[in-house]
């Protein structure tokens, strides 16, 4: 276990590490990876610039943290029914990365750029979010021929509808979205 | 008809205005809205700077006609097949706005905060898109419950695919995108 690890799991009493990755995460929503500064996260979590930089020497390396300290909260309890967790876990995802303050569209130019970057949010981000709907969708579409499309569909859908075209998230659009995913189909002819 | 758009239909010899709406098209693809400057675009389009001000006073407003003016050939030209119509536009639409240096990633930031951008970028370019792949889609699965989203699955997948999760587009990927939206579905029980 890293020294990071670890003063994450044991936070002392002057420990500014959450109030850090909490201020990266909402100025990373609020202005972007290109513009983020470490001079404003400092600011915003009332830390000194000196102690920013002595654990994380780059920017790079902030937002990584900070994308992972924040990729354990981001799925909702599961549910023992397949169809309400869908539903709870695409409401999730909607609110915490395509919401107005949140940080999926400000990444994206980002994750063209910055391959470690785009590695931590696929694989603590992206990557659980998959798992979970898989596993809801091998319950509720199990013999559907595109599954592993399947389980995209819903978060791909709910992105480009909110922050491409920007619908509001609404009740409609999330139960759409469960009953396009859980149609049955066939194999086509 | 405005004098701008009599000046895109009637190019004369020296007009330099398909060169710079090209060069900003291109540079919004390679360094984003928000890093782009217009004495970049009158650089690559070996336009003057005055010539680019007397135009376009302000960014968005050059933009906004870049974005315009590439719409018009943004699809493939019909095919009769609607199937094989919409493997060709989705191909299309991949390659012009998912592409390495293409312009849907570098824009999504600037859809939130510039809504006259964020209105060309939909009326202009996503809509046709989405009434030609409902074209193709009534024929194909015109009785499906979710039409409406099944008309913004492949443009979602593709991008979710390809921006979000890095994935090359490859013939598999876009046989399977039409495969899921082509299935044949039920009315949920």
């Amino acid at each position: 276990m890293s020294p990071e690890r670890g003063s994450l799991g044991r936070p002392r009493a002057e420990d500014r590490t959450p109030a850090i990755l909490e201020a990266a995460k909402a100025l990373l929503g609020e202005v972007g990876y290109d513009r983020l500064r470490i001079q404003d996260v400092a600011d915003r979590a009332g830390a000194g610039l000196a102690t920013l930089y002595r654990r994380w020497p780059t920017k790079l390396a902030l937002i990584v943290d900070a994308i992972s300290y924040h990729a354990d909260v981001a799925l909702p309890p599961p549910l023992d029914d397949p169809r309400a967790d869908l539903l709870a876990v695409y409401r999730a995802m909607t609110e915490k990365m395509c919401g107005g303050g949140e940080g999926l569209p400000g990444l994206l130019a980002a994750l063209r750029t910055e391959p470690q970057l785009a590695a931590v949010v696929r694989d603590q981000v992206l990557e659980p979010l998959r798992a979970r709907l898989r596993a809801d969708l091998v319950q509720l579409a199990g013999d559907h021929p595109q599954l592993d499309l399947l389980v995209d569909a819903g978060p791909a859908l709910l992105m480009y509808r909110t922050v491409v075209l920007g619908e509001p998230a609404s009740d409609g659009l999330f139960a759409g979205v469960v009953d396009l995913v859980t149609a049955p189909a066939t194999t086509p002819a």
